[in-house]
């Protein structure tokens, strides 16, 4: 039995997202998507609305669940004794900072990472790209799921 | 149950590669190291000696295996009924690569690709720099299992 | 005729990016120069500010105009009917980070985006490096034309 | 009026050398896709073979020519009096690999050098990538119009 | 006699500095480490702090010495006379910084800068992430030295 | 006193060489050009032709020498009792190269490397780049002295 757990800040979920989580879904016998408490950057969403927003649309998903994270990623990964740790890489930038994030988890909490390479038609999905084009009401269908594109709606009227 | 392929040319079969192979045994079901028949670059190993020095340095792991591969990937994965390709990358032009063939293995096979980062302490190991080495009698200990420096010295008198 | 756009905060105008419009008025039949009212970063020059730099810059260029764009570039491009979108990049992260908005631009308004590769002499030039050394009283004349040293100056006295 | 070179080996046309060329055909007013006759590397396809898979497959763009380019490539523009060179580029190492041969040209010949960044979609189609998909027999579909594929089997028999 | 200046914020002071302040140490006949007072970003340790810490763990260092640095670079450098900066690179991002902060340094002050490589065994070693590794109270000892442990729990309590 | 070696196989001696060359004779009290036997690729100059070749380019350079290096580099080095190894990095290919074979020659013969940016005036210059413009007879002033340009031509007759 093996269970990972996906830590990111979902600020908010994407596509991109959910192409990491029903990939793991199927590698994995348990996958855990764990909301970080984003200490350094102001979130546009709240972390409730965060754990909603990945249940609805993984609901099709049975092992998969949506747990706060609170902590350190490593420490979440012993707390719920978990295997390994899962992570989604776009480009080169995301590469090395992932690579050094592993090794410091792995130090530290002896948990390995496995990286999912982007598929080529979500490379380019960030949250900066797409609050940009939803800030200025351009259409983000490509970027987030219908759920999420209603809640940016309400929150940059 | 998830059975996974490591593909590669192994050639030779490197702590790197152990490396691997040792992290996907405990990420998956079954692993097989599937040794490719590397048809562009002259290889130093034959395919035998490859297996034998990869299954004399995998004993410990019960749910891995090694076989030949003398096709593409994504048919070897169907043929043994696999689920994932697992590969290691050290740097960003390993990335750049394998994300590629990570693209070209979905669309072909519709297979999914995992990458393992390198640990720090085994991202210089390549199979050239280990080649070059070896080729003036320098100390590979920190590249190679024993039994593979055996067979390099062998080949290089 | 083909039209271009090229789009950037000029915070403030560089002598990388007069090269990037003096070889786009070249290639392409009219140029605009778009200044975007930046919205995440403190800009340190007002947009009229910037228009009136980049036209004083560029009198001689009879092809180009400077216009302010208060939208998305897509938009922009499309209310000008313009028919691609200029750019350019000094390294790595700069690629990356062009690649991905040439995808999103391309999906959500049709149009292209051709990339200039910096002069090597260019390519150190950058807004932040700039103002640093323009904070510290040391002589930018590589970075910038002599009017913004002028009013760079005026706002760092 | 603007006229372009889109200078390669070609060994063999790619969708992702088509999609180059089509963009050029909507941002220049001629384009001249140049043939190189590729020296250190053993081509797979004759001169005449790439020039006549270009044409045919070029067919629809009015202002698309192909010639061979038995010189370097600036020698080439100004021979036939072209303007400026296109290039695409997939990855960091095509972008480092073309900003070096593009501040060459420059010094060179004065000539200027506009990337196109791939779409995603084509960024994993390389020469060397399909070369092998289509060795072992695999559908090479997705990297190359039809009648390279029939060429490709004719050869690989 | 060759005299290097090693800048930085230090904030604080990690491991990583300190191999690159002791190789420095071996290959110049005197290393000034010049604490910068980085303007953009909120230190965490003030100067004087920064400057206790660093000279504590260089004690055995005959030839390095620590000075607060409120100037450019290339300025600093030549008011005490040095004859080369050392930065240390841990990652591409890195070496793309530092390629044009050279280039930079050396057209305005005309001095030369050498990069170290990092050891693998700390590349992973980066201010922001030992900062939020200590945030959750875990262990950074593979961070930083002893007395940069106790300096930043009073700072995190 | 330190001591410096410069590897390289100088196929042939360029400016770029030279830069470095000249940089590190201004940072070391003895700078040794050691020109590498290298196995792999076919050299286009002898061992003695690229030896008088960066001699007669080195003369006013006193602590400046040249010697052939049978052997691998950490070897070479302690053989000749030097203390630091000297290499130059035109982009990030370069550097990531570099990275590991540092890493090899300090776990191999304890001796540390240092890194020469290149200055963005030479980054395009390489040998393959310059041998490919040599071959179609074509300046290749830029790239390197006098004397190499006619020795290449005597060669490519």
């Amino acid at each position: 039995m093996v269970k990972a757990v996906f830590p990111g800040s979902f600020d908010p979920l994407t596509f991109g997202h959910l192409d990491v989580i029903s990939r793991s879904a199927l590698l994995f016998d348990q996958v855990i998507v764990a909301v970080g408490i984003n200490t350094s950057k102001t979130a546009m969403f709240t972390t409730e609305e965060k754990i909603t927003l990945i249940s609805n649309n993984t609901k099709n998903l049975k092992n998969v669940s949506v747990l706060p994270m609170p902590d350190l990623t490593f420490k979440f990964v012993s707390s719920v004794g978990a295997d390994v740790i899962v992570r989604g890489i776009r480009n080169v930038r995301d590469y090395e900072y992932e690579r050094d994030i592993a090794e410091i988890n792995h130090r530290l909490g002896n948990v390995d990472t496995v990286l999912l390479p982007s598929k080529a038609v979500y490379q380019d999905i960030s949250s900066s790209n797409l609050k940009e084009v939803a800030k200025f009401g351009a259409d983000i269908s490509h970027f987030v799921p219908e759920n999420v594109i209603k809640l940016i709606k309400l929150k940059t009227k």
